[in-house]
């Protein structure tokens, strides 16, 4: 971490500042410019907060030269994570498909709906129970009912359950379930984030709507300091002053993730385009970049579907969109089923 | 709401859909422009998914042309809403600060801030317990016992106290609070704010990082709708691509907000610039771009806060806010004690 | 267009309204809800200025319902426009790939650069005469001598140039230039986009750094509208919140360019990430999502390049690059020399 | 500077790399932490392209530790800068304010505009001649007639005038306009700020739609390193995600810009928010966050003006700004006449 000293800093203050890091158990290097000075910090500065030092009268501004995370950090940690949802295997060189509707409607919808993407080709079955609704008068979900009816087709297809979190009061719901996903909204809940660190239970982790890189790797690490290290990180779009598309996929964020951390990273390109004709190229386009799965929404009949239609595809279309997959992955040397 | 049909759009098709349209209880109005074919839907579309009818096959886009929030909206309902916020007024030509520190540290020094800010002319007092912390080493507050000190100030000093809820889980220590804070994170923790509904306690929303007015309205209308119509918003910074200040205070959402709804609008400057010496003047301009109040972080030693130091004033800076403040409210003709 | 009236607006004035729209040659259908009275104009609305609706007094909002382009939509023509670039197409199943220097920066290495590209299967060479940049005191370019130097790269190779017009004046100097670039900085530089309408030599316009897909195509309407149909849209990255990469690569917008325009789409990772181990990555992504091509930057030693080093590829990776695209390009039948 | 390595940079390269950066006349400062390894660059490094130094194999990020613009930075010239616009002050002590309409459309429409906005007390006028527009097919400005325009309505009225460049090839028609804006889209078209850099002429630079603060300040850099300082920066709204207002005014930007630079700061609220209604609060909140005067859109006949007429308020309108905003410019000791 450096330091910058604003230009009439006294010596006198400076000397008080430097002691005062220095007691926090880190070193300082000092080092003068003719128009600036500024001091480096080393040690470890994870638990100091840039913002408190900026407060400091004499302190002009404060630049991290290395990244507040540790645990989920590749350069403490070079192989890839491979996590185990439910037996399936996501990271290091396999290409996983999550795919579902986005909310669990009847034990007919499921039921059909995961045969189809099971015969296509995903691994796991996604499927809202719980769902974050922007209005208050709109459709929120089954609740329980719907975690019965995943459980239901899971029994059925052998295929693990990814469902999403919306409260700490539902977990006692979540025994069952395989990997608990985390949402967009509640990618900095904190109090969630730190709970879920004391299960073992693979976590979903989806990227906040306007949440940096940086942000989200401080929030898996928040699930591994508290001791589960079973994080999936997944992609679904930011958001942008572009309106043609519900959010702006940010398909960078796929290798540069894999430069800064060893956890698997999937991407959603339904969630992040908002239009079904998008989602086969995006998802296409995800595996070029280097994504270790896919999270698809699909429904038998997407016009009818009590939420996010637009956004889904039919069985069907997720039939061509394994097979194009698939072939993508064959050039990448990723094993999809 | 306007459908507007793709060009291709069979007559057939488009008969199914105004029927399936009708079926909710709404009526139609077609309209067949040279290129472009047009539904009117007329009725009460707030529990419509503008998502869904896109969804269909012959449609290319929806328009919304009235709000999808009904008991916030100052259309339905013209004067100003005031907040009995534990006896003080908040809206309806009352401007009304509330300080106090970033999080409540201890006794002495949430005791010593709660004078000072009452004397400087703040009619509440605000603090953390629960602190939300981007990175699980730094410090989150001081939960049960920070409320309990607060509770001690209130009980010196007189003044109702505001603090943030973080997790629902805590909402039983919170029946002495007088209002309570959801934070930016949680403006869409829709769990919460349906639970908050039910309690006749008010609620401070502040503005999502990445809400848009009118997410931000739906969320009021969440608490409203579920039986509670004490709802102070509170613009906080909103995340752009400019960096030297931590977010970018939208300050024209003062005005449209009180275009758009009758509840009173406050403004944090703190936590929209993170900078201690941008606070006087954006305080200020709140003042004088109608805002209703302010929330102001003070803290009697900003080096040494243990969280978001660089964004305090001390009560000495904040003795001159309030001094200019008022002259800027008599402009106003607000009331400002 | 929708013109959504007030809802305090009198019979009157709506009437005034209707008349002086029908002035303009439209037709309105009037369309009276319970709480909402909208007017749908039906005709020519494409040089109806939205803004200048809005402002009459009994006006709430107005919405678009059809583009407000013309010349470039696909909806009035339906096949791809191919560009004929200097010999080489560009669009309509054709993959073609324009690399080389950020800066030509002597004739050595714009021979050298143009050879490698050229063997690895570029087919068009680019290269900065005139620079844009952001500090007064960094290299500008070599200005004439940069296109004299390309001129002979073009002699010795045979591969047709494309360079950028940083300003009309310079415009004499682009005689024998194949491809003018219009960068981003100047996507809305109507002047110099007026003035391309006027040649018939094809013009790759950039997207502009926070320019929607409607603006863009809008200012690749004015060069049509000029007379020029030879447009050719290369995607290059937005201005985010986000800072890990320079800008973030829009690649949704490449499949919803091909909805919305017949004109081809390239994308230029080199811009959008400005790092060098993130171009083969998104270079294969852009294939998968339905690109016509990549603008690449090449240079034969990037660590002492003149400008832009950090996003510039050596001719080695360059090689890798095209072996890799061309394997994608087999999977989406493109056609890649 | 601060030059961050990356871990597995080798002693052998790490030496090339101080080598050459002492032989750009810098000298080098090695700190070595536990994991990371930093060089300090000292001496003038306002010519250095971060990027250029990342693109080092061995460099894993540059951070800079001061600005890069010198001529307009208040560290080097602590007083405020006064431009003399045609006669009139701005900036210093002064509250200046321009107003007009968006285009020149006649001489009545000018002459009259004048009148009203110089008895309510503005102190320049603007006009617009060549007129910027999003669609090839709105209008584009009066061009040379509208200059002429205003210089009869500057003979009439004694009103400096202001009024736009659009293209360098326009500007023999400037010998007699007093102050020349560079709009939002050309604040980066570097060729246009250089020449401008050549005259003595007042020049008011718009911020351009998704400029940083520090972007802008370059720009600004680069016409006082042509040899002219009179250079007036004007806020008019950066592009977010909200939609409710044309821009996001971005008043944070006037105190930090009086920290970091002496030039005067004028904000336009008319762009910024593109709704009449809003700009009084917003001109008030101007004047409250420090700025030195406004830039306003008047017109006597908002309904029927050519262009933008939905933020142009009313000479009456103009009126009672005037009054509320003088009230204001006394509360902050302000000279406005």
């Amino acid at each position: 971490m450096i330091v910058i000293l604003k230009p009439n800093a006294t010596k006198e203050k400076r000397d008080q500042l430097i002691q005062k890091i220095q007691s926090l158990g880190l070193s300082v290097h000092l080092s003068e410019g003719e128009h600036t000075t500024l001091l480096g910090l080393i040690g470890d500065t994870s638990a100091i907060d840039p913002a408190k030092l900026e407060s400091v009268e004499i302190v002009d501004a404060v630049r991290r030269v290395s990244e507040p995370y540790k645990l989920c950090n590749r350069q403490f940690h070079q192989e890839d994570t491979v996590v185990n949802a439910g037996g399936v295997p996501i990271g290091g060189g396999y290409f996983t498909v999550i795919a579902g509707p986005c909310s669990v409607e009847s034990e007919q919808q499921i039921l059909y709906t995961a045969e189809r993407v099971q015969a296509a080709g995903a691994r796991l079955l996604r499927g809202g129970a719980f769902k974050p609704r922007t209005s208050p008068y709109a459709f929120r979900g089954l609740k329980a009912e719907g975690i019965e009816l995943l459980l239901e087709a899971k029994k059925k297809t052998g295929l693990p359950i990814v469902t999403e979190l919306t409260s700490l009061e539902h977990l006692d719901l979540f025994n069952d379930v395989d990997v608990i996903q985390v949402g967009a909204r509640n990618m900095q809940n904190f109090d969630m984030l730190w709970e879920l660190g004391k299960c073992k239970k693979p976590v979903l982790l989806k990227r906040g709507l306007s949440s940096t890189i940086r942000e989200w790797l401080m929030s898996a690490e928040y699930i591994c300091a508290g001791g589960n290290p079973n994080v999936i990180l997944c992609e679904r779009g930011i958001r942008t002053f572009e309106t043609e598309t519900r959010n702006t996929l940010d398909l960078s964020a796929v290798p540069v993730l894999k430069k800064k951390t060893h956890l698997p990273v999937l991407v959603d390109p339904s969630h992040a385009t908002g239009h079904a004709d998008l989602i086969i190229p995006l998802a296409k386009a995800a595996v070029a970049a280097g994504a270790d799965g896919l999270m698809i929404e699909v429904h038998p009949d997407p016009v009818n579907a009590l939420c996010d239609g637009a956004q889904s595809i039919t069985p069907d279309t997720f039939d061509k969109l394994m097979q194009q997959v698939r072939a993508y992955c064959a050039l990448e040397n990723k094993v999809c089923e």
